[in-house]
């Protein structure tokens, strides 16, 4: 039995392409000689639709495709994601479901079971649990067909109920096909593969997992999908952030044939998350995911440019990296705008990275700007001292700069920001906090270092004084990060403790760092939420990032 | 039997707060004999408390509270919610418990059944559903004790597949009592009543019903709870919008007295939904929803004093009235900033306003600062002709100018927009969008200019040219609001069979609007997903408001 695999990149909504790039690759299929196509999760309409998926408008759309789509499962068994109406009257309106299409029709649809609702996963939102679980019978074979998380709940301590793999078993299936949307985040491939691993081990059945591939605005997917056969020998590996077809033979002595793609990244540390974050944790897959993740935003969104706001720190240094290697260097326009308090060595230092680089930039100071703006305020600022007021005009003059230029122009301007900032709070909104997607909001300072080593592995991309002088706003005279924030190393091994394991104040302090610094910082992530909420959405590439999932009250008191 | 509903007003995770104010209450009640005291769902944290639920911590400082408080339940039974851990090891961690409290011990938890996750809710997120129902036997009574949506799974099409009453009713309880945490919206209020109704009626037990008020942030908790006895009497109701102990007496016979506050507002049309928005449908308590949400947000963040951008316009008009309604016309600080563009009976209306409240006000105009801006891009613009760049530099030296004096002074800034605006797009990131919490956010046009009625209804607050003349941004000369956006009579008809009604194009050109005109605003609000993900909270006063419980892919492409 021949059995394919696409992963593939889908457009929420964009019902037109979807089918089509579907349709393709059940075509080719056929030219092959294969006998089963398995798409993704929902891959009709894209994951996650979110809210789209309560417009009835929407949902028929969804059918519509399934329909023009099985016109094409004649001589192939199609399987392909959509959700289905729940006839049922009891219950949410939809399932979550795996179109069987054979002979041009629906022959059957698989429900998911476990619905994620944790994290970015919203399903229960939506969706019903399945009532019912059945094998498919096809060419001979009883297929066990599930959806993603229904595969995950193993363990001592499931988070479902109902387990439908162990109620399918009851039917005695001779292959799994799991169809997937299953998010990266630095460990996540590690994981996944367990449990699918798991899952051939448990229950001694072959399995066929297709995972999408992609970027959703701040969900990324990798793909990486995964072939074993029953013993538990890896069989097929398709490629990380990049779509592929490929196929797969079932042998009758349960052998499986088929491209493995050798993974880069290194193999994370069974331990590493139980001691603290490790800065240069698998940078070549989270260089990866966010220079696809550019790439997909402006591509779906139908842009081309991007702006950037270049002040000759290594958070911009990054971004413009990424962004040249993501759009294209003439894509990218970086703007520096030194005011009076802008050291030196900031212009130079950006002004290298472009010419090295090769994008184009612009200088445009501020300080006829700044002036102007105090000069109006005089009146009432008279008299009291420079404080995080002027700091902020300085900021939003940038982020007034860059938009004007963006609107002007037709640029997007993306955001330089990163994790440890946002956390902190130490950011201007609507100043250095402006854009429309967050490249490194999702990357702790000590990331954006390994990033930009790794950008550096072959030769001097970014300027070495870039990534060795101290980290500066330059709001202020002689002014430095570590004047408001603890260094570095430090502050972003707390942070981890509190946003990726959500420990308490007790058990952070309990790891041996300074209790009053511990209760100082979690007080400043906690009090800083209200800007974190004004946010463009980051790139997420952590198994926790700020944004669709992290939600957390505003107007709260707790540690604050 | 002396029931006394504790209807409260909690800060989320201000344990030493919320746990001061339940004992108080407690204590109250017991001098005054009560038997059973009733607070509302997870009063002891806060509703809702989001992700601080995934914190080990948190749940241990509310099983802390739960200690604390029950040292008081000693003659009376203390009816509390909190979460409580789920030690079967399958489900998620979490149930949202019902503490029956007495003698000094937790007699008993009811877990809650039905969890709401749509809209605003995100229940499934943290809680596993009740495995087993029991009633609670009390001084010769036996109590079918359930928590807020367990009440509302009726109807032949019910969300949910167990029903908690009915399981319940198999030991023959004498009272039910219902802990909520039950928002407000404008048609909500009558909803709640007819569903409590309901459960009396199908049940024909009395129902203690106790609600939570204040607001959360963007959720706004009316309270307005309700007693029922078994023929299905309406015996007691408590205020809207408004802290209330009650107590109520369920006699021998069945009876119960008590007192039933009177409500304002008109009671809602059953057939409004089905035609179009309303323009006055119960102005008054959207009124007063807003009015509270600002008090509790200052009040909560610890903020005394706003600061406000007053263009002459209805919007910042209403905004400002509002705000000197909940926090003193001494502390709303309102900022004139007319540009060359500004029409000389916006800066004498803007003033005339503040005169007859009484607020502060600066005048600060902007064309040195907007001048300042044009000369440094002269190099880049040259040659290019005005556009959407040149308004929006306006909008946003506002910004920053409001978020300077703020910064300065420690005055928060209360945003301006409409809902109709931010459904369009018709406003400037990080200009006029800028700003701590949306005041008029879920108010479309049509909204505010009843608003705006109502606070004129004893006397001319705004001044009447505000509310007649043409609605402008007045950032190019001669501008209109309909040079860009259809009239806001068609406009916001349209926008609420689509945001609220979640209707598709093809139903609401059904309805007769213009087939063309409902494909362009569609898309605008499609489009616009991207600046409203960058907003601020707004208070919700509707049934579908932008924000939490609305969620829509940003990088998408449906209706767009």
């Amino acid at each position: 039995m021949k059995i394919f695999l696409a992963q593939q990149n889908y457009h929420i909504g964009n019902f037109a392409e979807n089918t089509k790039k579907i349709i393709e690759a059940i075509e080719a299929a056929k030219k092959q000689g294969g006998d089963i196509i398995i798409f993704s999760e929902l891959c009709v309409c894209g994951y996650p639709p979110r809210d789209f998926l309560e417009f009835d408008d929407f949902i028929n759309k969804c059918y519509a495709a399934i329909d023009e789509i099985k016109q094409h499962a004649d001589t192939i068994a199609v399987i392909v994601g959509a959700p289905d109406k729940n006839i049922i009257p009891k219950g949410k309106d939809l399932f979550n479901g795996a179109f069987f299409l054979y002979d041009k029709r629906i022959k059957k649809v698989a429900h998911k079971t476990c619905l994620p609702t944790y994290d970015v996963f919203d399903e229960n939102r939506y969706f019903e649990p399945a009532y019912e679980w059945d094998v498919i019978e096809f060419k001979g074979k009883k297929i066990a067909l599930t959806i993603c998380e229904d595969i995950w709940n193993l363990g001592d301590n499931p988070l479902y109920r109902i387990c439908p793999m162990d109620e399918l078993m009851k039917q005695h299936p001779d292959i799994m096909i799991n169809i997937s949307a299953s998010p990266f985040d630095y460990t996540h491939d590690e994981d996944r593969k367990a449990v699918v691993k798991a899952t051939v081990e448990k229950y001694k059945l072959p399995m066929f997992y297709c995972n999408s591939t992609g970027s959703q605005t701040e969900i990324v997917f990798d793909g990486s999908s995964l072939v074993y056969d029953k013993a538990g020998n890896l069989c097929g590996r398709l490629p990380a952030f990049k779509e592929a077809l490929e196929a797969f033979v079932l042998k009758d002595d349960g052998t499986i044939a088929g491209p493995i793609v050798e993974v880069a990244g290194r193999v994370a540390d069974k331990e590493w998350n139980l001691l603290q974050l490790e800065e240069n944790l698998n940078t070549d897959k989270i260089y990866a995911a966010i220079v696809m993740s550019i790439k997909d935003y402006f591509f779906k969104m139908g842009f081309t440019k991007a702006i950037i706001g270049s002040s000759g720190g290594i958070d911009s240094a990054v971004t413009i990296a990424l962004a040249c290697e993501a759009l294209g260097e003439v894509n990218v326009k970086a703007v520096l705008m030194p005011s009076q308090y802008s050291t030196g060595h900031s212009v130079d230092d950006a002004e290298k990275l472009s010419l090295t680089l090769g994008n184009p930039y612009e200088i445009i100071p501020i300080k006829n700007i700044y002036d102007a703006f105090l000069k109006e305020l005089e009146p009432l600022f008279k008299g009291l001292s420079f404080s995080v007021a002027e700091e902020n005009i300085q900021s939003r003059s940038r982020g007034n700069l860059l938009m004007a230029i963006a609107n002007k122009f037709g640029y997007i301007l993306l955001n330089t920001s990163n994790k440890s900032e946002l956390a902190t709070g130490y950011g201007t909104l609507y100043g250095d906090m402006a854009g429309g997607l967050g490249v490194l909001g999702d990357c702790y300072k000590l990331q954006v270092y390994a990033l930009a080593k790794y950008i550096n592995r072959n030769s001097e991309i970014i300027p070495e004084n870039i990534i060795s002088k101290a980290p500066s706003a330059e709001l202020r005279p002689e002014q430095k990060d570590s004047d408001s924030l603890p260094e570095y190393d430090i502050l972003d091994k707390i942070l981890y403790q509190y946003i990726e394991r959500r420990l308490g104040p007790k058990e952070i302090k309990a790891q041996g760092f300074d209790a009053a610094l511990v209760d100082r910082i979690l007080r400043m992530v906690n009090l800083n939420e209200y800007k974190r909420n004004q946010f463009c959405p980051v790139i997420r590439i952590s198994p926790k990032a700020f944004g669709v999932g992290r939600r957390v009250p505003i107007v709260g008191k707790y540690l604050s």
